[in-house]
């Protein structure tokens, strides 16, 4: 499992005077970045990369500004050439949010799925733990 | 059902060179507004709003810069105090990605869910129809 | 001059209860997207693109949701390789933000400046009038 | 001085492959999260807020994916009810983009610019210096 801490930012707040849902969408990518990492690591992306298939959030309750959020990621499945991400946002000890994404190891010349290699796999796995 | 005519911009653009994942999600709201305008006409937020309970999105095809997305929306279902809306973005003829969310009727000062009035399910409604 | 209608979304705004300044940032955008077409028509990104330099973006007065925001998009100046876009905001009639930014005309591959040929100019020109 | 760590996430770049001129925007906002803090602490926005007057912002080089950006961020100027910040962002050494912001301490209610107490000052100066 991954723990990412994230501090709310001001434009992250919309009128109801709370977090906007999209700061979600973002925060939960904030946390799958050392997944994307594995795939491309330093982001120069050549020829394969990762593309969304789906998402999912629940929304279960508000978060606010003014207090940190942690932020938990695991992958849950694997596939032959996708997996799962299942995460959820923390506020003071609350989950307030979950997601779920399943996200495709992609060639960018065929636009075609391809599979995860063993290796790619491996390091996959270290993400996988529920610790 | 609703239709909504968006034009990408470049900022919804990612290195991968198509439409990051994250505009179709402001896209899917832009499609949303008159639902909103229905409990929020001038969106003078008084004491009551919608909330976003859970949000889907699926990325079937990838969308690019340069060419026109339709968005279509529509109310499939009204309970008690929330409703689920369907939406589809369309660019070239090809839908590539639906979604679904479903928002609650909410009162800002108890924080609780309260009822759709009929008078506001008779509008909803009229975003019901298939065409 | 070009004038784009913008529809304030939900997520615009912030919990001050009116339009975000990263919002505005986002309108002179949509503004300017007839500009960037000039450049390239279809957005299939080849050896040249536009990159920004520099922006500013005055805040006059607040925006809120609810009403129609108009954005008005100028070209100011055309030098060798770069030029200029002022752009103003209204709602309800009045001026609530300008913005200025400065675009080169620039080599991918190079990653150099390179000068807007006379086809380009002459189409720049037919958005530097003022009506 | 301030400085901040971001790691630029997929979501901030744009087709041309590099960060988008928006995620610096983000950035910098980032960077001032301390200073909005001298005003509201826990951000339980009650009758008195800062409101962006004037941001520029000069992008001198591309930032790319794949390396940490630091941010540093330094008030310039204290006035009587407003005050100036200057940031910038580096990777890799290199200064990419430089910003400044006017901050107006302003009245929720009477929508008016109200002066910066003597308290506030004293909290602002330890941001002035110039390490």
């Amino acid at each position: 499992m991954l723990e990412t801490t994230i501090l709310p930012q001001f434009s992250d707040s919309d009128a109801l005077g709370h977090i906007n849902y999209q700061a979600t969408v973002r925060w939960f990518e904030t946390g799958r970045l050392p997944i994307y990492r594995i795939f491309v690591g330093d982001f120069e992306i050549a020829d394969r990369f990762l593309a969304m298939v789906r998402m999912e959030v629940d929304y279960a309750g508000e978060m606010r500004l003014g207090s940190e959020v942690t932020v938990r990621t695991r992958i849950t499945e694997i596939g032959r050439s996708s997996f799962h991400v299942r995460q959820e946002a923390f506020q003071q000890g609350r989950c307030c949010s979950s997601g779920h994404v399943v996200l495709v190891h992609y060639d960018l010349t065929t636009r075609k799925a391809i599979p995860i290699t063993d290796e790619l796999r491996e390091s996959l796995r270290r993400f996988s733990k529920t610790d």
